[in-house]
């Protein structure tokens, strides 16, 4: 059988050849340290597991509304609107199975091809991919090394805006980087998509994955309300990853647009999760405490040795469960200029895997420095000390 | 926020709307008889709920292969082969949250825009809907009434062949109907493939919930293996409908190229949902045995009753959970020929809730008799004949 032509156009996660060489590495009888992996290597909460088998128990086994269940839908409401001073109801929600299958459907839904679409770069690869697979146009936009933390690079998007600006993807807070956007740029990018009319994804997957602080949204912003549409995941808040449970939370017509593409692609959610996630929303927040605190720890202690390395240093952000370091001076040193020469040398010398700044989209052109993504979800902190500081060594030596 | 002009193609699930008046009549106090629904109102098999609890507690929580567990995908491969005579091997496997997805993934995988797609009508709405909806040319086949059961209508189906048919949707075992290809069409159909160079999906979703007799598929046939992608599901086999597990089985650059949309769209199916599906495949069958003991009393009792309605005919297919009783003269005899105000009349009059022919498909051009479907996977024995009764009074009154 022939593939279709708009095949040629899909990408895809390129950090699935990274686990597959650290899988044959572990095969091979060597230690491990898996930096690479955006999941989570905790148990999902004990109440929400519990609420899981009851509901199976309770025979919650058949379809259900392709919107989802209304208890979720509402919940879903709830949380968001307390976070974010927003006033959405239940029928401004889909329940979906993951937070992933929002960015497709919100693109079928709002972007006619040959839109330009406004994406981060680097960023979650799945925005290039499908941008382009559904015939729009990707338009990367960067990000800049700030004060404290990463930021936006507002100049180039600006500079990026055309009359055929349609869309643009908000990763906030942002994967690989964990940047965050400051007031002053949420208050920059409402502008601008008020001006240009855009409809804007807010990927706010890692939202409530935070350690100090307390988010914030563009959609709390006056009039942002019927431009966006929340990308919502129970994945990284609740450790829930591989049960696949998100949410799209938006203007009510988009909202039943989605609901139908529910329809054509997968009926609905699998349905006693989505009571797993009304637990998740309604019961006590222990097990959530308790991953927050287990995640801070990590990240603290993995900030610490890799700005101890020479040639490395890297910003501690509030929220995600990544670090982005910039590693152009030990790369320098070790007289490797290509992140996968780099990564591959790093992967053989001391166990220690991670993605490059590669797996997050090609470089823009003014780019000059080196980065590398150290996700510290699914790794203990006892490996992550031992991993860094065998890092620690091979770059320094 | 204006919505894209493509989501003018997309279609739906007509009998959603069904369901909602079904839902109301509940609500004012009457009592409902609901043959409108294609699920399945009995619990899970108690090894495969068993299988879900234990994953859940051994942490099968996190992301898992888009293309699914490596000791699922054999055991599908062994099923499939099983039943087929085909040589499947775990590599043409990849599984999917449902049977559903497949439909989308095989679109987009080998339909390019303005090809002609053949496709059931009467038959499951999404195909049509998402033909339409990914760009292609959806064309219609239908079906006629034959000695046991109806039979494709291999003529229309062969005078719809122009230089641009490129794919073809084959449901075997059929919704609504309950038909089943014999040998000789299954023959017409491989060589129709071959001549045409046509893709082929096999829509097997009832191929494993059948009361006598064994199921045919078009891969056994020579030559099929490399033309076909079959879409499994659990849903109807272990009555798992909400449960969201499937897949798709074919030629290995297909199936890359659809766990390679499985990426994109969702990372990968609810990871300890998978784990039931190998206790599904590879544990005890009683569960199964009883599901089919029951279903069949149901097919038995309900297409009694029917046959015994004046003005009503009605096959008593060997599989499927649905019935596609010929209501022409029971319609004329009420004084009735619009679908809507007869199934409306019907539900008021009894309570008793249906589809009727147009919830699968504009009429075609050639048909003069009236068909409306009885599913009877969600509604128990006694309601069967109780509501099957009220019908029949209130049809011959």
């Amino acid at each position: 059988m022939t593939l279709a032509g708009r095949i040629d156009n899909l990408g895809t996660e390129k950090a699935f050849a990274v686990a597959d060489e650290a899988l044959a590495l572990i095969k091979s009888g060597a230690t491990l340290y898996p930096f690479h992996i955006g999941d989570i290597n905790l148990p999902t909460p004990e109440n929400i597991v519990r609420a899981a088998e009851r509901a199976i128990r309770d025979g919650k086994t058949g379809y259900c509304s392709n919107y989802g269940l209304g208890e979720l839908r509402e919940l879903l409401a709830e949380d968001v609107n307390a976070a974010r001073g927003t006033a959405y109801t239940a029928d401004n929600v889909a329940v979906q199975p993951g937070g992933k299958p929002v960015i497709g459907k919100f693109l079928l839904a709002l972007m006619n091809p040959g839109d330009e679409v406004l994406f981060p770069n680097p960023g979650f690869p799945i925005y290039e991919s499908l941008i382009g697979f559904y015939g729009g146009r990707p338009v990367p936009y960067g990000y800049l090394e700030g004060e404290r933390n990463f930021v936006i690079d507002i100049g180039r998007l600006k500079r990026s805006l055309t009359p055929k600006t349609r869309l643009l993807i908000l990763n906030d807070l942002h994967n690989p980087t964990g940047a965050e956007a400051s007031p002053q740029e949420l208050e920059e990018i409402a502008e601008i998509a008020d001006r240009h009319d855009l409809a804007v994804l807010c990927d706010e997957a890692y939202f409530d994955l935070r350690y100090e602080g307390r988010s914030r949204s563009l959609t709390s912003l006056p009039g942002m309300r019927d431009r966006c549409v929340i990308l919502f995941t129970f994945s990284k808040r609740f450790a829930m990853t591989g049960w696949r449970l998100g949410a799209a939370i938006g203007p009510r017509d988009v909202i039943d647009t989605m609901a139908r593409l529910n329809v054509n692609d997968e009926s609905c959610t699998n349905h006693f999760v989505q009571w797993a996630g009304v637990e998740a929303l309604r019961g006590p927040r222990d097990g959530r405490r308790r991953l927050i605190r287990i995640l801070k720890e990590r990240r603290d202690r993995a900030a610490e040795i890799l700005n101890a390395i020479r040639g490395v240093r890297c910003y501690r952000p509030d929220a995600t469960f990544y670090l982005y370091p910039n590693v152009t001076d030990a790369m320098r040193a070790k007289g490797l200029t290509d992140y996968e020469a780099f990564r591959r040398a790093a992967l053989e010398a001391t166990g220690v895997s991670f993605c490059t700044r590669l797996h997050f989209g090609g470089q823009l052109p003014e780019e000059t420095e080196r980065y590398i993504r150290i996700a510290y979800g699914g790794i203990d902190l006892d490996r992550i000390v031992r991993g860094l500081n065998l890092l620690k060594d091979y770059l320094e030596s």
